[in-house]
């Protein structure tokens, strides 16, 4: 136990470390490509060869250390998540999933293990997206996937991608060559905070991914017709915001009723031409609709788009939907979460099983490999701000976990 | 018959000639006190001097022109309606009750009446308040209610109020000059278009105006918690969205109850730090009431206040309730009502009662005089808009029951 917690604190440190390098003093900024980007890289990259990891920064600005067996031709095992954040970001949401990866394959260093397979850690350059507004390039790369059309997308000082990796070191005719080809994986492992209350609430450290949910965004606008609010009586409007206001109550009831598989949120929502003394005219707003079941999701969007319209022909509204933004649901691996699930008993703990709905790099991966994840414990459930936060006793925890997880797999394959 | 009609395609030209007297040509725009504004009033002083009127301009702007009676000391009966508009407005709310007015006292000149009172005509300089944000500017002197410490608010250019009037040609300290004494007032008798779509719908060319609704007007913030549109459970958000939608439902739903004395509308809506992949955290809103009950408009302000207050508590929501605004209700005289009613049955049109829901220099003049208003049907309802329209045949039958009615007036006190 004091073992995993001086490895917990070790980790801890250097989370801290990595968050020191920032593009904005104060907060914890780090964005592809930047210069504390490349900083940070730079730190991951030395850490990584310090323990003794065959290491490179890849074409895409990916930080890769690996652990090789000694067999000829085995397959990878990946163990990854990503060192970009998003604006004034926290400290654990990325870093966190590589940093513990370091420590287990150090830990695997230290007691001289035998792999029956590679491992790579991979710190992704991209997986927020917050420069070329997409997500994954990174973990695209290593699967193959990436789209070259993207080369040409400019941020918003006018640098393309093909330029930004040229300034980062790299040579972007060589991106197809650090791809992992389909037939060399093994699997894919990624530790993240929760980003969500539910262990927080139940006071409980670490969870199973089971899926990570499919998402459908919507614009919706609805047309009504606007008017003066003193003079057009209640019974003769065409109120474009009564109408908006019915249906986001109504999804939201909907997608109470079926919670176990489904969240539904309205997150933008703009009156135009708004005052407080006009009828609304046009609403414009968004649905973000995530479900970790695929024909479920499908069927939810289909009968909230009929809600809209039964709403908007009862009201005398006129609804434009467009679907803006799809992905798929992805279900973690049967045989790797087995193992987890094992672990996580083995190391004391009651298994909680949670759909993640926020997207991870497990998403590509899973074109290519068995993924499986690991949730911890974060503060509140708070991401994506400085509040964010695990507690030493999880990351402990998950360390635990880990080590038990890692342990199984080799013995699988041994 | 024809006479009115002729009568009508007289307003009509005018109407159409003040709207091309415009600070943006392509719109109808004249705001107090601009170069475009002066020249309208101008031509209005010219209309009123060739109708053979005792014209001036007074300190605030007001175009006033009387016809006198032969009594010395007789009361004044004042038939106004204001000149200034909305940006990009229409041609018609204002100009209509003044032209109007105009041709009712052209046609006494002309059938040469003798007057058992004093009529004034006046064109209000400002009604709208636009340029100072503050409505009825040229009422209120006339009333003498004039707040003498507006004269400092200044405008978007730092043009303070008393500077404006001296580059009008006017002198401040003579304002209170300008007003009519209470004990000299008759009464008042007011034109204007609908603003609202009751005539149009039911094809009815005229309305008598029992009362002008009063006004409260709140600004609400509901703050809940931000999160993660696809990690926090449907059942573990307190979203400040979906909690304004159920007000605001609940807040249609009981004005539409009660739709016989209230109107509410939320017009302003906006969600702070909104992105489509966040639960709103907070959302600031305006909520309108009007309702020409004072009685009735307070406790329908308490009941909503008490609907906000149980909503935020059961879904944890922090509600803020602020009222920014509030007009009482205005009673239109029953004695001159009795008039109007029997002037629109003598002209052969059905009787239309209605609440006015916008506000009007009635409302001003109300505290020193008796005030009456005929409404006017207007294209659709649409008001502060190109599209404002006034057919020539409502015209006309305004013309034949104002007739009706100012002739029945001039019995009455003969």
């Amino acid at each position: 136990m004091s073992d995993h917690q001086d490895r917990a604190n070790k980790v801890f440190k250097r989370i801290e470390e990595l968050a020191a390098t920032t593009e904005e003093p104060g907060t914890v900024t780090r964005t592809f490509g930047t210069k504390a980007f490349l900083q940070g890289s730079a730190k991951v990259a030395q850490w990584m060869k310090d323990a003794g990891l065959q290491t490179r920064i890849d074409q895409i600005g990916n930080v890769r250390g690996k652990l090789l067996c000694k067999t000829p031709g085995a397959k990878t095992f990946v163990i990854a998540s990503h060192i970009d954040t998003v604006v004034k970001a926290g400290k654990f949401d990325g870093p966190l999933g590589v940093i513990m990866g370091l420590d287990l394959l150090e830990q695997l260093v230290a007691t001289k293990t035998e792999l029956p397979f590679n491992i790579e850690l991979i710190a992704f350059s991209d997986e927020e997206g917050v420069r070329y507004h997409t997500t994954f390039l990174g973990s695209k790369v290593v699967t193959g996937a990436f789209d070259r059309a993207l080369l040409d997308k400019t941020d918003k000082n006018g640098i393309a991608l093909k330029q930004a990796i040229n300034i980062m070191g790299g040579d972007d005719t060589l991106l197809a060559v650090d791809a992992i080809l389909p037939e060399n994986w093994l699997g894919y492992y990624e530790i993240h905070i929760e980003q969500g209350p539910v262990l927080w609430e139940n006071k409980i450290p670490v969870a199973l991914v089971t899926a990570i949910a499919g998402q459908k965004r919507v614009e919706l606008t609805y047309t009504g017709f606007a008017g003066h609010a003193g003079t057009v009586p209640m019974d003769m409007r065409n109120d474009a915001l009564t109408s908006t206001s019915e249906f986001i109550l109504a999804a939201e009831q909907f997608a109470t009723q079926n919670k176990d598989y489904l969240v539904a949120t309205v997150g933008k929502l703009e009156v135009m031409g708004s005052a407080s003394n006009v009828i609304p005219g046009e609403v414009v707003f968004s649905l973000d609709l995530r479900s970790p079941d695929e024909e479920k999701l499908k069927k939810a969007y289909t009968h909230l788009k009929e809600l809209s319209e039964s709403i908007c022909a009862k009201r005398g509204i006129t609804p434009k939907w467009n679907l803006v933004q799809e992905t798929l649901p992805v279900a973690c691996d049967d045989d790797l979460n087995a193992m987890l699930k094992q672990a996580i008993g083995n190391s004391g703990y009651e298994l909680v099983e949670l759909v993640s709905g926020a997207g991870h790099d497990a998403v590509p991966v899973s074109e290519v490999a068995p993924v499986s994840m690991l949730f911890v414990r974060c503060y509140k459930g708070i991401s994506h701000n400085p509040l964010e936060n695990a507690e030493l006793a999880d990351i402990a925890a998950a360390i635990r976990v880990s080590d038990n997880f890692i342990t199984q797999l080799i013995q699988k394959y041994q």
